[in-house]
């Protein structure tokens, strides 16, 4: 099964757009054993379009298209795959009703434009689009499939998730069997080590993968061609083992989803005070459906004044210890929990850069602090010299010092 | 001028990595008129990186090729090039004075696979390399231009900017204008239809892109083979006049950058108070560097004895009315802006979703104030059906309220 991916729009030629959707589609195909040969964007552009589709037909099963579907003037990739496939556009009741219900939800009527988007071409298999307005196509041509969806990411992962990967996945007959082990707190190359032998001793037909990203490691393995995903368990057991609490979940658990799920297990609520994460750490757990069970709220304490008034932190301690320190950052969890009145909370304090450095606190000092009614701990950390990394590495720290606490009872 | 980019790699086609370079090199190429017709990332196979350059020399003046020029055995660029263009390696000495110096930095001997990195093709044009040990390669064919560059970001920049980008500059007069108009608060359909008569009757040389995101529409006007910008300028005028408040900024401006200057012009401070963006519009306010000039803090205020204790909401209130409600996202503004003694302050309270929705209050509805302290006022909204999408639009909106507030004295 081989498979190319053309991504449309003009946007994506002069660089506006940084092309993420390529990536996650090319990884979703490869999950299912579907290999990409090609990525190629071209403009909103019939000749481009067409030229593109043709050539790759020649070499691949599949082409899945991402972009200009919008309701407007310069998208023109329905137009053009409908004349290429000799098709012609009819009016699809379940689209245009599908645009009323979304247009309904946001309180408006439908303008012509926007009905217009439900004339679908005629012998397409039309992908229902929960998430917005542009229906997905899926056009056949001597056994080939084209299959063309929205530019907007979330609207073409829901049709990839919800109905066109299940599809390939049963018409091709794949069993591929995949497991992730989710990791924070150990760097990739130490990893790599403490795992070495165990990855070496793999045979030919599962393979190890290591997917970092800023403040997490992923290991994904996958079993290709096996009826059974139990070969395939007994080898994540054996990871799972060697790098012990620094595994925080499988799959698609995140640390917000993981940390929420041990706090409604044991029915304990979380409280968040930050400085350099300035809010972070609380939409993260609030990014979890449900999490009101669990999480009081928080402060973001960015001034000193609100650090004393909000959270009872001792002026003299900033004065003497400076805000970014082990002494106020114990002080603003303390003062958020009893404040708040949660059975845990989570503070910070560093310097997230670009600037506010100094040699004895550089940009990337971080302190990080849990505090629970059975005490306090704190710890600094010396992240980068990038402020969004920073503050994304910060939070994934707090948040994973906090589910090591979780767990030891 | 008409140029492509071909990146190379097995990991862009198993979506390990985001293609990051084709973006900033489209970039820079319209900055200097040349057009991107095609960017295409392909395997580390030797087939398919000359059947791509086959194809595209016929239709293109310059090929930009990034990636496949490590010292290992799956990088083949340089020997796929070299024999495509019937060349062969030879030493070259200054590429060879480079690695060693690199090496040195690091204090460690230049071995035999890294000096490798010094044979070249004999007759291309060897781009200097000032942050890593693989050499570009300039190759001519027919008057058409083949570049070769490392895959790593910086080594790449580094060569376009000190040398690529300010030969071919030298050699084409060609000028594009690029000029982007941000909006919120009007949706991609509506905004086309207001500004309908302005688009069709722009000139043939001046094109117009809409480019939706979550919560925020913005329109690229770009005037091609021009020798002023003079012309584009009276169109973006028209354009921002008819559209009105809505307009926020212009090219990569964003919200929350935009509402840190005004503040920061006025000298006025904001705090915010959130319920349903659950710490999300801070985390987009501290985003911006040197928020803290003008940012003084937040409570996150999810459960209501939060709200009561922390902001001194009345709990009759939250009774009577409820937690989403004008009266209490107004005393959450009020109370939030005492407590931290800020100027201005915003606050939400809404239904995220996907639970905790009522016939009364449904999933998406969200109330947002804005108080200073000469007044207040909130507005409740009707977002959509997912959590995600409703914090985003709920924040972009408050802040954008803020904007509309702070541009009117």
């Amino acid at each position: 099964m081989v498979s190319a991916i053309i991504t449309i729009g003009d946007e994506l030629l002069i660089g506006q757009v940084i092309d993420t959707n390529s990536a996650w589609i090319a990884q979703q195909l490869n999950l299912i054993g579907v290999k990409v040969e090609e990525r190629v964007s071209v403009a909103d552009d019939k000749a481009a379009i067409e030229n593109t589709i043709t050539r790759l037909l020649k070499s691949v099963d599949y082409i899945f298209i991402t972009g200009g579907l919008g309701p407007t003037k310069d998208d023109i990739t329905k137009h053009t795959l409908c004349s290429y496939f000799e098709d012609e556009l009819v009016m699809h009741q379940p689209t245009l009703e599908n645009i009323t219900r979304l247009f309904k939800l946001f309180g408006k009527d439908v303008n012509n434009i926007n009905a217009q988007q439900a004339m679908l071409p005629s012998r397409a298999k039309i992908v229902a689009n929960n998430n917005g307005t542009a229906a997905g196509m899926w056009f056949q041509k001597n056994g080939k499939s084209i299959i063309s969806m929205p530019g907007v990411p979330f609207e073409m992962k829901g049709m990839m998730t919800e109905f066109i990967l299940p599809e390939i996945q049963q018409l091709n007959n794949i069993t591929i069997y995949h497991k992730t082990i989710c990791t924070q707190g150990i760097g990739e190359s130490w990893l790599a080590e403490k795992i070495a032998d165990i990855e070496s001793a793999l045979p030919s037909y599962i393979k190890l993968a290591y997917l970092p990203a800023p403040g997490l490691v992923r290991l994904r393995l996958s079993c290709y061609n096996h009826t059974s995903d139990k070969e395939l368990g007994e080898w994540v057991d054996k990871i799972v083992e060697r790098v012990g609490v620094h595994v925080y979940g499988f799959n698609n658990d995140t640390l917000p989803y993981v940390v929420g799920k041990l706090l409604k297990e044991k029915s304990k609520t979380l409280a968040v005070a930050e400085s350099c994460t300035g809010g972070y750490i609380s939409h993260l757990i609030t990014s979890i459906p449900g999490s009101s069970s669990y999480y009081k709220g928080g402060v973001v304490s960015y001034a000193n004044e609100v650090k004393v008034n909000s959270l009872g932190v001792s002026a003299n301690s900033i004065y003497a210890e400076g805000a970014v320190s082990k002494e106020v950052v114990e002080q603003m969890a303390i003062g958020v929990l009893k404040k708040m009145d949660s059975d845990y909370a989570i503070a910070t304090s560093g310097v997230a850069g670009p600037d506010g450095g100094s040699i004895e606190k550089p940009v990337g000092l971080v302190w990080i602090a849990i505090a629970s009614k059975e005490g306090i701990f704190s710890k600094d950390f010396k992240f980068g010299d990038n402020r969004e990394r920073n503050i994304e590495r910060a939070a994934l720290t707090a948040l994973s010092f906090l589910r090591k606490e979780l767990i030891k009872k």
